[in-house]
This record gives C-alpha cells, structure tokens and sequence, in this order.
C-alpha cells in the first residue's frame, strides 16, 4: 500500500458517491514519534491513510500549525488539540495518541475478540500502560527536567534518570507484560489480550522498538536474562507479520532521531548506572 | 450517600434477583490521589460504589494487593492491573485511571450529549490532556529522578521541575483548557464539552483542586492574572455542584499529603523559579 497526499486523497473522497471518510495523520515529520502508533496501524491492517506531513512537508505542516497554535480554539464539534499526533477522519478532528488508538481500533479490527463488549477497555489498559511506561517515561530519560531545555542542558539529571529507569522501570514494566503474556487472559501467551493481534501488541512492539534504538546495552541484557522471553517472542512476532514487515522496509517508516526515543551512549552504559545508582 | 464496605455491598447485591453489579474502587487509603477522578464521578452522579481500602483499610488491602503483585497474572478475562486505581464491576476488573473513567462515564450519564455517538472521544481527549499536565506532570515535580527515592533525594533537580513546570507548563496547560471553553464545541464555555458535565470537567477539576494545594503562591499568580478566567470559573460551578459540595463536606474525601499533589514552600517560591530558570 501507498497513500497519497492529503491534498489529493480529499478530492479523491468527495468526487465520490458514497464515500469512506479518508483517515489522515497529521504528525511531526521525519522522526517516528508518537504518531508512529498510529502509522502501525493502519500499515498492519493494509488500511489506506494520508501521512500528511511526511508525504508533502509543507501542505502538512500548512494543515497542522494552525491546529495546534495558541490561537486555535477548535471548531464547533472538535475541541482543540494541544499536540499532536492529530487524526482527522471526515469532520472529525482528534489528538492524544491512545485516544486516537482507540477511536480507531474496532474501525480497524484491532479491538479484540467479536463479541467481547469489554475487551477493548483491557487492551486500553495494556496500550495506556506501555505508553506511560516504555515511552513517557522513556522520553524523560533525556528530558527530566524541562521539555524546553535542550538535553545538554538537564544532562546530569539525565544520567540519574536513566540509571533508575534502566534499573527498576524496564523491570517493572517489561515484567509486567511478560505476565499479562503468561496470563490466561492473553489466550495463549502470542498476543496481549484475547488470542489475536490488538492494538497493544502494536503499541507494544514500537515501545520495544524505540527502546531498542535508545538503549542498545539495556536491552542486550534484558534478553540475555532470559526473564522477559515472551515480550521478545511478541517483538519477533509482529516483526514477522507480512504488511509490517514490508512497511518496515519501506520508505514510510521514517528513522529514529532526536524524538522520544534517543541514542546517547552515556546513558546507556553500566558504569554509569552503577555510579548514579549510588547518589 | 454512603458506600457500605466492599463486603457487606457485595452481599447484598448476590442475595437480590436481578443486580446490578456494585462498583468497587480499589485505591491505596488515605490519599485522593489518581482514585480521586474515580471518587468524584461517582459522587458527583450519586453513585453507590464502595471505596474498599478507606472503608476497610485491612479487606481493602488484603483485595488489592495481590492483584498488584509482581506474580499475579490475571484470570481467565482480566490481565493483571500494574498499579491502582482498580475497577471492580462484577466479573469484571479494570485499571489505568483514564481507562477506568472511559468505562464508567456512559453508565453514569458523564459522556456529553446522547446520541453524540463521537463524544466520548473528545471528553477522553480532554481527560487524558489534564491528566498528563496536571497530575503526572504534576508528580514529576517532585519526583523528577526516581518514583522509588524520596524526594528529599532528589531536591535540587526538583527545584529545578517546579521552576519550568510553573512558568512554562501552567500557562501551557490553564491556556489550553481556557481556549476548550472559549471554544465552540463547549456549547457556550460552562462546561469542556457539549453544554453539559462531563467528567473532562470532573478531572480538570481535581486537576486545579490538586495544583491549589501544591502551589497556591503560583496559583494565587494564575488566578490574578485573568487569562484563565473561564478555568477557574468551571472549578468553582463544579464545586458548587450540591453532590460535590456534600462530598467535599463529608468524611469520604481525602486530605492531600504525600500523594500527587504535594506542598513543598521550596517548590512554590518565586525566588526558587527566578534563581533556576536561569540555569
């Protein structure tokens, strides 16, 4: 699959005559980020979408900026959004990453089991949970201090930051999801929630991903301890996925960068961790 | 209303012909903290629910915390909770405070206008928005290195937090919401969303009960400054209400302390945020 700009893909839509409102990302371009949830999936369901900003940076950003401007007040059925990642589908207009997710989900056969009423407010659960955890808390690895400071200038804090994150946060949270996959609830112990591939699965493999990239060290060993085999069996697993697989290979999934998830050695190195441990 | 102990509710609801399952909140005692949002909605609806650990500190306890034990892997349709708050509703339980309130709101009428069948996602938006810069945000002030140190460990880098967090994200965050209100989609600025209570209102709200009481010197500053008008007029309508009027009154509600929301007078001072916004 490819999408096509928004520009066109709207004309497209409304010369139509019954027509599918296109869903249209709007999201900071060349760097995965937040949006790249959403990228995940729509590329693993092959559902066609507009990447405004990556796709024509200038159209996009035309489009997002007055969005999220101080000024913008909404309009008279969508409040304001304060950041993206936006979504726009029709008329609608929605922000806030695991919002947007969840809007999505059922329109996109990633909300679980049919029939199961419940089940998406379980896979929310587990979603909200890795992006607090192996994503939030990961951006503030480099940014403890103020998201408008530069990371040199919170670096010291960063240090102590990592060494605890590293230490007790991947522990905690990638021992959490190795349990929700040993649980009866998982189905099965391949998916989260359910016996089939939910939006946190997705969500999940892009925290992995991303921390991956960040915290090459770290995660070596988190392998190596063999305490986690289930989280990186999922990883592995979605990976393999045909339409992820050649999504990834593609020219859409942008490269990582100075986003949430940041590669800076002295942060992801043991004698580091020892020594801020230590304070 | 009163809520009767976990126990004691349970019984009565097994013994009648077609119940309704009661809500159980399971929450650490003696703190508003993140079960706050949950406390209110059902307050401000008159809500039967039981508050398990402040009702019962021991049988609370003793519900809640094996299901947050590091070996509890849920059951045959529940994955485990990672933390509370926990939902308990019949057969079914839930964590993640934004997860939570997205499954109450509909069967408490807090889910904006009927037949809004898109509502939902606004007023998940809105909730997620001020539970990210005033409560999470809001922790980290204190909390900037490591949830598992003390805060004394970790006072200087918080100096450094409160300092940023005061002059930039407070006007961040306040300048948003004031625009959700003079925004269209709010149907007339009383309310987030659709002209009536949601319970976006009912988290922002104890969003900036919760800021109060950290930060007053900072807020005293907000409030004279007249940008937030509207903000600060939502927080006295939905304090106003009699429901949660009655609640604020009774012995339910929580006294803040070492929870979320936190005064420490070093955090508050005009001279500290001078002195480390220079850094």
């Amino acid at each position: 699959m490819t999408s096509s700009p928004a520009s066109k893909r709207q004309k497209v839509s409304s010369s139509s005559a019954t027509p599918a409102p296109p869903y249209e990302l709007l999201y900071w371009p060349a760097m995965p980020g937040r949006g790249e949830h959403i990228r995940l999936c729509f590329e693993a369901t092959q559902t066609p979408y507009a990447d405004a900003c990556n796709e024509d940076r200038k159209t996009g950003m035309g489009i997002l900026m007055p969005l999220i401007s101080d000024k913008n007040t909404g309009d008279a059925t969508n409040p304001p959004p304060l950041a993206p990642p936006v979504l726009r589908h029709g008329e609608l207009l929605l922000s806030q990453t695991p919002n947007i997710l969840l809007y999505l989900a059922p329109k996109l056969g990633l909300a679980g089991p049919e029939g199961d009423e419940d089940g998406i407010y379980h896979i929310n659960q587990l979603a909200l949970t890795a992006l607090d955890g192996l994503s939030n808390e990961t951006h503030d690895t480099h940014h403890p201090i103020a998201v408008g400071l530069y990371y040199e200038d919170q670096k010291e804090e960063s240090k102590r930051k990592a060494a605890d994150y590293v230490s007790n946060r991947f522990p905690k949270f990638f021992g959490y999801f190795e349990r929700v996959l040993q649980g009866e609830a998982s189905k099965g112990g391949e998916w989260l929630y359910g016996g089939q591939l939910t939006y946190a699965d997705l969500v999940l493999w892009q925290c992995v991903d991303g921390i991956s990239f960040a915290f090459p060290v770290a995660m070596k060993q988190m392998r190596a301890s063999g305490k986690y085999g289930k989280v990186f069996e999922l990883y592995e697993r979605v990976r393999g996925r045909e339409n992820v697989a050649a999504y990834l290979k593609s020219g859409r999934r942008q490269k990582y960068g100075n986003g949430i998830y940041r590669h800076y050695p002295e942060l992801d190195a043991e004698e580091v961790w020892n020594v801020e441990s230590q304070k």
